[in-house]
């Protein structure tokens, strides 16, 4: 592949995967959206898919890593790193990209949402659970879960450790069949499995942390949340933004190295 | 493929996919149905089944396009127009037909739901939502969700906008893989990754405008609503009606001038 | 396919299709069950993948039909009717064997169930639905429909129709693509498609009468119902087990002539 | 395949197995997990993609049975028992590591659960119903089910014929198509299709006991519970440990008959 197929298929994959999965927080969480609170296993199914259309669509051109974690385990794997920094630029471009088109998507909805005034000013906009409390210490808004994970219970260790498992388990997957249509295992199922394998982290793995497992799927719409003019809209919690970065890149070397060890 | 295969081919599939595709509209709405309430999830995998079971029924025939949005996108992409007329003719056809046949698999749910008082004539009737009192301003009556898709917040450009976003997702699928029997790709599996990238696009874009991503999925049944004998049906929302046409068929030219550039 | 290979494949994959199919209807019903009201979504899932489980185990040694519908339309469509006696056989006697199972593997929820006052003697159990009173009219009692269909609106013009249509929905998928491991279209992936196509049926037609779609898988459970004995069971409803026999033969026959005139 | 293939294959893939399988009990059953409450459809479809992960995963290194009663059925089905302490050992092994991942995983979550007074001290923590009396008479404490199944009626025979009739189900599936990953029937396909029976198994038969269908999916995560310092964890129910253990050996050496009989 050349560096400009890399560039070009990682940019557009992650702004679909982005637009897709970021849809789906939306879809489930604004006010006026016919999809409102349609449930966990909902988002679970709305990520996988997203990983899929995404994987099929950038496939052929990049390979479709999407994720920087996946970048650096099969670089780990390979012992390969010239292509890296142009994986990682498409892949965070994309992702910024496609959380601007996100909030072109929902924006009616997010407008709506975000003057509500039951929703983030008035009493009935008070936070009523532990998380949401925690969350409102952080400054994290009422929409930052459509943007950026979070966690339920706020502490640095316990959320990295859930992320790194989570990746880990991605990325066993990734590197055993090479489901990201680098070929060497399902073929044309590849995509599909690894659409499974991201709900099935998402059913089993995000009740702690949301299930980033993907520095690029986190840390781009954060920033795209901090620049989005929207009303209300909370902060950014940067506070915990190096979580979902640090822990799926451990995850990812952890994962390779494990297969270097036991599978290769 | 000869022109009647096409003009067979869609007419059976779009039929087909409409059958469905409203069926599942009429579960989740009527009184009198088992599937009533049954939520969103359960609507994203109808339409993606539909879509699903309508390609492997039509792909062999026509190459199953179902879609004047993917029809006008494989034009765009191969400079070939010659067939577009016949294809379109099924499609709409098809979507007339199918819509028909789920006002007879539920006629009597339709009948039940549309004269009972509590439905459409009492108090209880009344709108509640700010999005069902702008339908009955518009004359949608409490069925034609079943036909058509309307916006949960009207505005022109931007449910155009949703729609055209959608639209881009599915051709940019289509057109990579060949997912609609065209045999580039996927092979067999494909009638399958398109349906579940139809689930995608449901679950994570079907919010704010419900999806239509295709001009005859929408129109072909607003006509039949019109025209059909139905109770208490309300109006047609023919104010609406040109965006879920428009929309998709300018995102499928973007879809096609992309993959043109970037793609191909 | 020796006659015996066909009748022992009948017979072994509808008494699964028949202990998964009303297994999700017994387990999303009864008391003291862990999926209870689980909703419709579920059911589609359920009935989807027991075709599925149903036609993997049987493909290969009859060629799972495992419905008598699916029988006829492919005798019509070949013209060769000498095995239809023997596939017919196999295919009542699986699901009576595969209804006795569900009631085996649900014995303590059966009891629990028809023994709670509030279910089915107390002023709690009184019919509360227009459909319940008029199932209790027809001698239905408050288990029949984990064994057989029935409908939500009774009327024998309508309930025939919503089974015809949605049997040649069934049929035209399984004729082009030979869907049930006759292996001219899809492969492997075969019996998978067909599941899906049955969870498109259950989700968008199945509203109205439940979607027997099959004589076996409706008349055979029946009969077992009435055998068995379970207390409170309450009626078998004689008067509509025709229909879910009927229609599914007429809607087989439709699709194979649709297939002969259309797709051959 | 070599006896260090075969245990680490199934250590690493029983592993990810219960990780995923139980991680979704948990993400379902705890406090401050995002997927509270999210349902049964959900825990199936956890436990199956949990399923197909494993399998993907372990299959080339190890065939991926990860289940000992498909050891045994295997075994009898070719009559080689040589491997099977090496499987059994892996299996097991496996299963006790995914148990204790849940819990780093969930750290938090467990001990917000299990340190909340209205769950397990007040008196809004009274048992409640039927089953929960019964399970605390039994010593099971409210999150015994994240690590083990237990029966909603406790009777050893109907709980066991339950258990049986299940695993027949999977094992058959396995024995005609060779699902996990042996390759005799559907290739790369057969790890979906693995994990899509035993969604279906969960759907239509877990409702009595929670589906064990494998002892080391169930015995392994209760030892972990008994030793785990989770605070006001309660018992282990080791009255009920035989029944998923004996249970589903009984089911795969009659599943092994059959197919000896029936289909060899």
């Amino acid at each position: 592949m050349s560096s400009s197929d890399i560039f070009i298929g990682e940019t557009i994959g992650t702004a679909i995967l982005i637009l897709l999965g970021g849809g789906v927080c939306a879809a489930v969480t604004l006010k006026a959206s016919k999809a409102r609170n349609a449930g966990w296993l909902t988002i679970a199914f709305g990520w996988g898919f997203a990983v899929m259309t995404a994987v099929y669509i950038a496939g052929p051109m990049s390979g479709a890593h999407l994720n920087p974690a996946v970048t650096v385990a099969l670089a780990i794997k390979d012992g390969e790193w010239s292509n890296v920094p142009t994986y990682f630029a498409g892949e965070f471009l994309g992702a910024m990209i496609g959380a601007a088109l996100v909030w072109v998507a929902y924006y009616g909805q997010f407008h709506a949402h975000l003057t509500d005034k039951e929703i983030v000013g008035g009493p009935g906009a008070q936070a009523t659970t532990a998380k949401s409390v925690e969350a409102q210490e952080q400054g994290a808004g009422p929409v930052l879960g459509i943007f950026s994970t979070g966690p339920e219970i706020r502490h640095a260790v316990q959320n990295l450790a859930t992320e790194i498992i989570g990746t880990i388990v991605l990325l066993l997957a990734v590197l055993t069949q090479g489901l990201n249509a680098e070929g060497n295992g399902l073929g044309v199922l590849g995509g599909l499995i690894t659409a499974l394998v991201v709900v099935s982290i998402g059913l089993s793995l995000g009740g702690p942390t949301g299930y980033a497992i993907n520095p690029a799927r986190d840390l781009g719409p954060r920033i795209v949340h901090a620049l989005l003019p929207l009303p209300n809209k909370g902060g950014s919690d940067w506070g915990y933004a190096w979580i979902p970065v640090v822990g799926p890149l451990i995850g990812g070397a952890i994962a390779a190295g494990i297969y270097n060890v036991a599978f290769a």
